[in-house]
């Protein structure tokens, strides 16, 4: 492609909607554009990328023996209530009305449709496994769509659907996928992790998130540093078992008049006037944060719950929603407070609170020497003790998990690190074939409901993760794979004969390899192509120039690198040629190709 | 891949819903599967051929210098507005609100958004002309979905949008997609034929559709049948010379008294008594319908206009439209009629017709010696002569042509046949680039509005309409570039070791060629296979059976063929890989591609 007949609308100055890193590159390098909130135009050079992914995900899926098909968009609203999606999805379930009235969804996701396609279909244990996928368009009515299409609106999705005889069978593919995955970002040029997440909205009990390792991530991921474990999981899921306190007797705590309680010592009530926050009542009454027993009054489909912490630590509330079986839990707003607990906002505590289920995450189990707020105005209980002054019968591991906690599986203090999720897998057993009686007949002709699994890899997503991975402050350095051209040919001049002969002839060279070649034959001065080029970020840059050819040379750079080699006139096609192939080699070796599993 | 792993559900009955061919059999041979009204699924093997339909018009696309991006389905009303669609484009026009009641279309086309996304990037005549294409879903919303995917709601579409400097430059580029279109379709395996249509709602003045010829067809082409000459349109477009009636002195016509009246005869008033329509009154009177007056009430946006045709010709609806310049025309009810003209249905004539527009076809003009309504129940008007007995000043082209009216470049008898529309191309002109304010800046200095042309493919009814052209009783009949898979082997006998160990062989063999094939490894009977075979329409069946074997043979035959080859074994994947490639190279030979004009 000729830069001077390309539509690639670069920018020198960066957007003002842009938030992170690759939402103002993919703008600034005429990727994309945006045509309402969380909604975008892929232009040329962006479109280009997203189907070099696309490509890898397709291959990669063929190759672990799934098919594609394409299912609707619009999907029938009666599927939807079969499953009882309808009505617990929410506003992010986009809907609309046909000219009969007919109410459809736009689908977000479409466990529905193929179970429905399926079902009926496919009839015997003899037809099955039988995985079935589709790239395709997806909507999602976020609330506020944001990082351009990190949480977009509308947005390219693969999505694949397996069915199972039994749980072994799902297991065995489940493996299959993960393994599927974990070369199509491998692929991609891509540095990710393969972590365990919270299934959510979508059912189901195990599930994987792929995780691209950047500092801009939403996710926040625990995992063991000790190889041989390998655990890793997102703060959503996390069981890192939390440390212990220190001892109390080595951590020194004072009442405020002096006076180090004995473990046993009765409770007593201190005046704590204003003092609402942990860091206030932990300062005023000089005890450390773990002392202290953390009330959160919680409203949960019309029930008040008091949610109990060690004051050292926050709540997940993804972890609380599922240890209460809902959909959604709210902090409590202050006239409950007041009313439940007697006092504002600050002062609660689970001593004598009455009319309200209290639940415990696993931390404020054996506290001795606690504090708590007393249901009264600048007031708290000090000596608190868990089992005589107070109890709960439900404890849950509700706490948001850190650096440093231990790993559930083999103790090592966990490591954090932030991650863009790309993908994620499911196992989603009978969920869906239940609910929908998507039954088929077993050797023993009996009729069972599959057992399912989903997998879902975002495509645009994917490409946007790889900025967010592979830039520097001058723009995009595109791993090759999924680079929109290979290389770019930027002749230095235009105006001089030579060096458009040389560029046009090595331009056609390298075309003719299959290499994809961008070649900026804008009439620009040099400066104002290699910051275009740094911008879209092409891995090869060849510059061609008249002070080169005198010598018989052409410049060779990488992106993202300084180092730069002369290359022959008569040999650079070759070169370059074997270059790029060699890099996509790398990226995707021979070696690893597994064997076609089902074709 | 091997029938057994692949999701090919086969149908053996007529599903009760499809009534045409290529409905019928994308849904027998597994294809597709509807989810609602005008919503289908596609099968992994009708994905195959839609997949191909892709990826030929991409290739003529990118050959054609036109760049491929992807604009949003989700589409702002604003910018509807901003054109005047939003109103205008009524029902077809699936909306919705998102969750905080902002108005989208889903798009059916993209003029709005492509326009939206080209004003402001595209700044400079230097950097015209430009064409950018998408391959999409589309939406649309019937009023009655039917045929299959041929009139769906949702269907996928290559649109592509060009942007010009002035006319001369879309007339030429007009041009390189009119043969970018006959080569898909040629490549497609399709006889088709490029027609003069009617622009409609898109707008613009010149439009080609390019229908293929198959005689389940919606659409009646009418053409020339002189070579040199070419014309060939719609029915909607045509304008083909209608022939005069004979002379009316060789048409004896008598009233009911048995007098024929004089040219210039008085009018005569004659009772007709139940005799409403054509053929009644021609009967009763003895006339030949060419001397009758029609008389059409119809209601045009709140307006009444009585429409005058001859008795031997139909209104052409979209003529009329086109006439009056209005979407949408509609005959009068029951009261108006009687309001207007005091009379039943069936009574109408122009004679003393008062308070209504009345607009005339051409063949109207001149009769002498005509009979039509009274405007009073039960009788007619006999001797009336245009001009003298009434008048209409407006006289346009109404008439539906039909075989045998006049080629209006040369005069010779046209001729009809029916095709399905596949692809259209435009010349917009201006009406988006006006209405929506997108200007470049021309080589003066003037910002002056783009001239646009826009360019659609059906793809999913590309692949319906290659079913109606090719097709027996038994199934499809696939050209090779769009089939499925290239060849089909059918062990005889999946118990016969040595059968399954020469398919298996053959199998391996022809993928490692790069031919795709589906091996059918199933358990049953080879009249069922036989069977699904022909229903799927793979282009090479090769059979491998123990007779055969016995004599080192495998059966090759063509799909729609009764010739059969024996294909020694030893040879046999060599050769049916070249016939394959012989195949694929003939419906695109080389020596047509064309350069790439834009690479």
């Amino acid at each position: 492609m000729r830069w001077t007949k390309a539509f690639i609308p670069t920018l020198k100055e960066d957007p003002a909607e842009a938030e992170i890193v690759s939402h103002r590159l993919m703008i600034r390098a005429g990727m994309m554009r945006k045509l309402g909130a969380g909604i975008y135009t892929y232009l040329p050079l962006g479109w280009r990328t997203i189907r070099k992914v696309e490509q890898i995900v397709r291959e990669e899926m063929d190759c672990a023996g799934a098919q594609e098909l394409l299912l609707p968009i619009l999907s029938p609203s009666e599927l939807w209530r079969e499953s009882g999606r309808w009505d617990e999805y929410g506003k992010e379930l986009m809907r609309l009305k046909d000219r009969h009235e007919r109410e459809f969804a736009l689908g977000p996701t479409h466990e529905e449709v193929i179970t429905s396609t399926v079902r009926g279909e496919v009839r015997s244990y003899r037809e099955l496994p039988l995985c079935l996928y589709q790239i395709q368009t997806k909507f999602r009515d976020e609330v506020r769509p944001r990082f351009g299409v990190m949480r977009g609106r509308e947005f390219t999705m693969k999505d694949a659907y397996s069915f199972h005889r039994d749980e072994r069978s799902l297991d065995e593919y489940y493996q299959v996928m993960h393994e599927a995955y974990a070369r199509v970002f491998r692929r991609c040029g891509l540095t990710f992790r393969a972590v365990l997440a919270d299934p959510g909205i979508m059912g189901g009990k195990v599930t994987h998130e792929f995780m691209v390792l950047a500092s801009s991530g939403e996710s926040v991921v625990i995992s063991c540093p000790m190889e041989r474990c390998g655990y890793a999981a997102t703060t959503d899921t996390a069981t890192g078992v939390v440390a212990s306190p220190e001892q109390p007797s080595s951590s020194p705590a004072a009442s405020p008049r002096g006076r180090t309680p004995d473990i046993g010592a009765p409770i007593e009530e201190v005046h704590t006037p204003g003092k609402k926050t942990v860091e206030e009542v932990t300062a005023f009454l000089g005890v450390s944060p773990d002392r202290l027993i953390k009330t959160l009054i919680y409203e949960v489909a019309g029930e008040t719950v008091a949610v109990l912490i060690r004051g050292d630590r926050d709540v997940n509330e993804v972890k609380l929603k599922r240890a209460l079986g809902r959909a959604n839990v709210a902090l409590a707003d202050e006239a409950v407070i007041r009313r439940i607990t007697g006092a504002d906002v600050g002062f609660a505590g689970p001593v004598g609170l009455q009319g309200v289920r209290i639940i415990a995450d696993h931390t404020v189990r054996g506290i001795k020497n606690g504090v708590t707020g007393a249901n009264r105005n600048d007031y708290h209980l000090t000596s608190v003790c868990e089992g005589r002054d107070f109890s709960s019968g439900e404890y849950y591991d509700l706490a948001l998990n850190r650096e440093g906690d231990g790993c559930p599986n083999c103790g090592t203090p966990l490591t954090t690190y932030r991650g863009i999720e790309v993908g994620q897998i499911f196992k989603l057993g009978r969920k869906y074939s239940e609910s929908m009686q998507a039954l088929f007949s077993d050797e023993d002709g009996s009729a069972r409901p599959f057992v399912m699994g989903c997998y879902g890899i975002g495509i645009t997503r994917t490409a946007a993760a790889a900025i967010e991975q592979h830039h520097d402050e001058d723009g995009i350095i595109w791993p090759m794979s999924i680079a929109p051209y290979h290389v770019e040919i930027v002749p230095m001049n235009v105006s001089d004969e030579a060096t458009v002969k040389v560029a046009g002839e090595l331009y056609g060279a390298l075309s003719e390899r299959g290499i994809e070649v961008i070649l900026d034959d804008r009439d620009e001065r040099p400066g104002v192509k290699f910051k275009d080029a740094d911008l879209i970020g092409i891995p090869l840059r060849v510059v061609v120039g008249p002070k080169g050819l005198s010598r018989g040379k052409v410049e060779m750079k990488p992106r993202g690198s300084q180092e730069v080699s002369l290359l022959d006139t008569s040999r650079a096609a070759e070169e370059i040629a074997a270059m790029v192939r060699g890099e996509l080699e790398r990226l995707n070796p021979k070696s690893q190709i597994p064997n076609p599993k089902r074709s």
